[in-house]
């Protein structure tokens, strides 16, 4: 980035992100993972049962968020209908929430003609701000994401559940792939602000090494919640400088409780009270 | 594998994929990477535009392929319309072709509770008998698909674009990061033969050292054709001690001739000469 010009702008999903995080005071991205089998028996009966049910999330937590990750395997459980539903959700937060960042937690990446596709499937016919990306075929495979500076990457580098040292720990030079995986993201991938890494939560410390590694790089965050990782362990380790640079996703904490408006509030403010620690 | 009894029969996809192989002396696979913007106008005008190119070349080569190969991208792109184009195509499969194997390229892998929502898409609601998978989150994640002996896991390792090796060459021991993710599908994640690999046709050298270290393991081959690579090579460097363990895949080089067939046929006779060779 040193040869940027510095009054340029930040990427548009960037400084949306920023502009969200301003205007709500929130750090909170709820995971739109809407399983059918999950859903009230009412919500079931509906047309679109998972559009319903992604409806209901978002009428009670739009003010709460900065963003939201439909997962879109989810909706692929169902095939063509889950992505009517998908399709249905996509709309409706473009229309009704255009500064809520939407992320397409997709979790692909193939040879390039091919990300071609996936790029128009979720940047344009879903009209997702972002996308989360696999790293395995290298960033010369992803120009067909990493190129549309109208859009975020998020690179997976350190997911959250237990085994995920397999690989993501096999060692590089003496240290964790992951960390190479993020350095590749922020010297060769990044177009001055267009990606950023998922960092589960579960493992402070290696947020914490994220941070030194990346800092100004936005970390997409879960596995706060049903996975574990607490929000003030996640805040103190993986803030950046001005105290923000995280996504902290919910899925299941909110979207399964009783009542996800307040359990949504209270991630909200338990982020807050983290950043002002 | 040295636990199991003597007798014990191969998993389903593997048994099928050795009696097709039997049957029809290929190692041809075919990939359907359907692009909307390739088609004729008089397939484009069609209702279901992928489905009816796709069901084109299946009726074109259904007796010389082992595999078929839907790449889901191409019909994502179309959002729902092209799941459904896909699912069409999917149960023409099945219902006409039940001795030919399907593999859903759709390059996923995410944590386990989605890995199942993947799982019930591509193995039960598309009905396909292989997935393409990503590594990079650990053989535990992908346990709703390695559990599932009934289909077959196709874990990428060396991909055919030129740029791979930024991630999968990187060094571990001192050796290519791609070489211990193969060992670790051979050792960890199969069972007894439900695994595959996928590794490019573009650098014989590679496949020849994928050989060594997975004698009985099949692999799927893209990059012959419009990528590169060449038959003689691939077959002379990756097959097994049976002459086969191969998938030689080609996309665009068949379903974009202006023949088709006579595409297929050449690919598969080619295929035939250098195992004979």
């Amino acid at each position: 980035m040193s040869d940027l010009p510095p009054q340029r702008t930040l990427p548009r999903v960037a400084a949306r992100l920023d502009a969200r995080i301003d205007s709500v005071d929130s750090l909170l991205c709820v995971g739109l993972d809407i399983r059918l089998d999950r859903l009230s028996p009412r919500l079931r009966r509906e047309a679109n049962p998972q559009f319903a049910a992604a409806r209901q999330i978002i009428e009670a937590t739009a003010d709460l968020v900065v963003a939201y990750k439909p997962n879109l395997s989810f909706f692929e459980a169902r095939g063509e209908a889950g992505w009517h539903d998908l399709q249905l959700t996509m709309d409706l937060l473009r229309e009704q929430h255009p500064d809520i960042v939407t992320i397409a937690d997709a979790k692909r990446a193939d040879i390039g003609s091919t990300n071609e596709a996936i790029a128009t499937a979720v940047f344009d016919v879903l009209g997702a701000d972002a996308i989360t990306l696999h790293p395995y075929l290298g960033g010369g495979a992803l120009r067909p994401f990493l190129d549309r500076e109208d859009r975020a990457c998020i690179v997976l580098a350190r997911t959250s559940d237990p085994g995920s040292g397999e690989i993501q720990d096999l060692l590089v030079d003496g240290r964790p792939l992951w960390e190479r995986v993020a350095e590749r993201v922020r010297d060769g991938w990044d177009r001055g602000g267009t990606c950023m890494l998922v960092v589960g939560a579960t493992r402070p410390d290696d947020l914490r090494r994220a941070r030194e590694l990346c800092p100004a790089m936005t970390f997409l965050v879960p596995g706060v919640g049903a996975q574990g990782g607490t929000v003030e362990e996640v805040v103190a380790a993986g803030r950046d400088a001005r105290g923000r640079g995280l996504l902290i996703n919910a899925s299941r904490s909110v979207i399964e409780a009783d009542d996800p408006r307040s359990a949504a509030r209270l991630l909200r403010d338990q982020i807050r009270a983290a950043q002002r620690a």
